[in-house]
């Protein structure tokens, strides 16, 4: 048995709870209550689970799974940052950098090596595991806008060229899953719940 | 490109949302906040991913994940049953052999079948990888309990004895968790948080 690991282990358990109360600005489908990252992470794991063959290339899907659980517990430390705002760069801040060494950190040196290197193989969206995942955190606000009737594009004035631009970081993973996601977002625009501009 | 199970699939990932809307009677650490199925889902998720070092026998860490990220998703039609509710027994009802058919039946019949087939195999508990999925689901809320002063045991008048039943499921995925698990419920005596019953 080893306690150590184990108590560490049990720290970061513990600390990762906070996940559950950072807000995102998107709401559930068909509802006007915001999401949290924990719910918002489950979601992501399950979709990954079952899209995985549409991934362009084959995936090692334990490690997109891991990907999409801890891809916003820096958010404990740094905060939730809206994919629109345009003030602040939501990806490898110093912050977020920081974020991640302390929480992981928590964990035995080998899995917070781990953990820290999955997420930063996230961030940096180069590999096809990181590409799969970054479709997937794409994906559902898309799908949830468009069932809550433009949700958070109409709340904060979105527009359809912005939020083309950041969509297609899902034709990268998988270019099914952006011939969808493209038919939504036009279909959208025709429906008058996302601005053409 | 197939589009007739992408849109199948996506008709599940927006069914499974519902599941952030399921209280537990458990609550956050340190608040006095219910959990949802979703949050408690994930938390599950990550559980396993650091602790499986931990299991008695070597797991399918993927297979396991699958498990906890699914286990819940029944109680959209089945609705929770608390673990300490001596009216109804929680496990393998016909109720929710219904739900299972239905929600994952949104799915191409390939993946519905395979998730149905892990759902039972958790149900039944008797492989290692749902051994050590049930340890996940029974540790994360005595980790809570004991975080929130008794939490659920004192809102619900719940006895040591009850408690050290339920837990005792978690001696059959892993003899340390176990071993921690009753150190904490005893303590929990000692301090006056579980009536000693």
């Amino acid at each position: 048995m080893n306690t150590a690991n184990l108590l560490n282990q049990i720290a970061f358990i513990k600390e990762i709870d906070k996940v559950k109360y950072i807000q995102r600005k998107t709401k559930l489908f068909n509802s006007d209550r915001n999401e949290n990252d924990a719910e918002h992470s489950w979601h992501l794991a399950l979709m990954a689970i079952v899209l995985a063959e549409h991934s362009d290339e084959p995936v090692d899907i334990l490690k997109v799974v891991k990907m999409v659980l801890i891809h916003d517990i820096v958010e404990i430390d740094a905060g939730d940052t809206f994919i629109y705002d345009s003030q602040k760069n939501h990806s490898n801040t110093d912050e977020e950098r920081l974020a991640a060494n302390r929480i992981f950190g928590l964990l035995p040196k080998q899995q917070a090596d781990e953990l820290i290197a999955i997420w930063e193989e996230f961030e940096a969206g180069e590999t096809k595991e990181a590409k799969f995942a970054k479709a997937m955190d794409r994906l559902e606000p898309l799908l949830q806008n468009t069932s809550n009737n433009g949700g958070t594009w109409k709340e904060f004035d979105v527009s359809y060229k912005k939020v083309y631009e950041k969509k297609s970081v899902i034709k990268e993973g998988s270019s099914t899953l952006w011939n969808y996601a493209e038919g939504l977002i036009n279909e959208s625009v025709e429906k008058g719940i996302l601005k053409n501009e």
